[in-house]
């Protein structure tokens, strides 16, 4: 299996890859790029294209006040709440984060990966996703 | 031009085209198709897929003590807010109607449409886009 599975599906997607995303760098275990799409003080969602270079994914963190929303539009990842099995993401499906639930996201070992995040309340950032936990998840074949 | 433009790409689209939108259809000119994607007390949008056939377009419309964000997905459509010019949308546009703000969105005469509507509020709907108006609507060619 090539390593840079769905990397032009997800580089050639609606929505552009925008740019290595510097901003969040510090809460992500590998590359991320990000593309705002809406950033409005008059609207209390933030929407952003998130895409994901294979192996990478989001510290586990919570949206508290608030929830996310994620409409997954290229490759594959994976989706995880605290006590939850992960669950695997494909081009389509669509993932609701309650207020005040720990979860993280990303790609798999070996795709890329890009999601639209409708985001609203304020983020609290935990812990990185060991590299052994992430790496004992199995991907379907 | 075929008067089918765009409908292999808007079926095909990441998100499916649902079913023939019953619930609005009196709101709308035209037929138009609805998948719901997020429809959940917790949070306070809606998210659907809404789908266009050629010339179908929704009537002026208003949401108070809320907003929505169109992400276009395929085709080509227009979106309108009462005393500004239309603006042609194509797939990867971004649009962010304000609370209060009376506009309409739809397919333009030759094309299929589709968009996501992340929305919150309340809708009030307000009077057709008449033929006479939305025909003078010039395509970009």
């Amino acid at each position: 299996m090539s390593d840079k599975q769905n990397e032009t599906a997800v580089k050639q997607g609606i929505f552009s890859i925008g740019t290595a995303n510097q901003a969040y760098q510090q809460y992500f275990t590998g590359q991320s790029y990000l593309q705002s799409l809406v950033a409005d003080p008059a609207v209390n969602v933030s929407v952003g294209n998130v895409t994901f270079e294979p192996g990478c994914r989001n510290h586990w963190h919570i949206h508290h006040h608030g929830f996310q929303i994620l409409l997954v539009t290229g490759g594959t990842g994976w989706y995880q709440e605290a006590g939850q099995p992960a669950r695997q993401l494909h081009a389509g499906d669509v993932v609701v984060t309650h207020d005040g639930v720990k979860h993280w996201h990303g790609a798999t070992q070996n795709s890329w990966f890009s999601h639209i995040a409708i985001t609203a309340g304020t983020p609290e950032w935990l812990e990185p996703v060991s590299d052994a936990q992430y790496k004992q998840l199995k991907e379907e074949v």
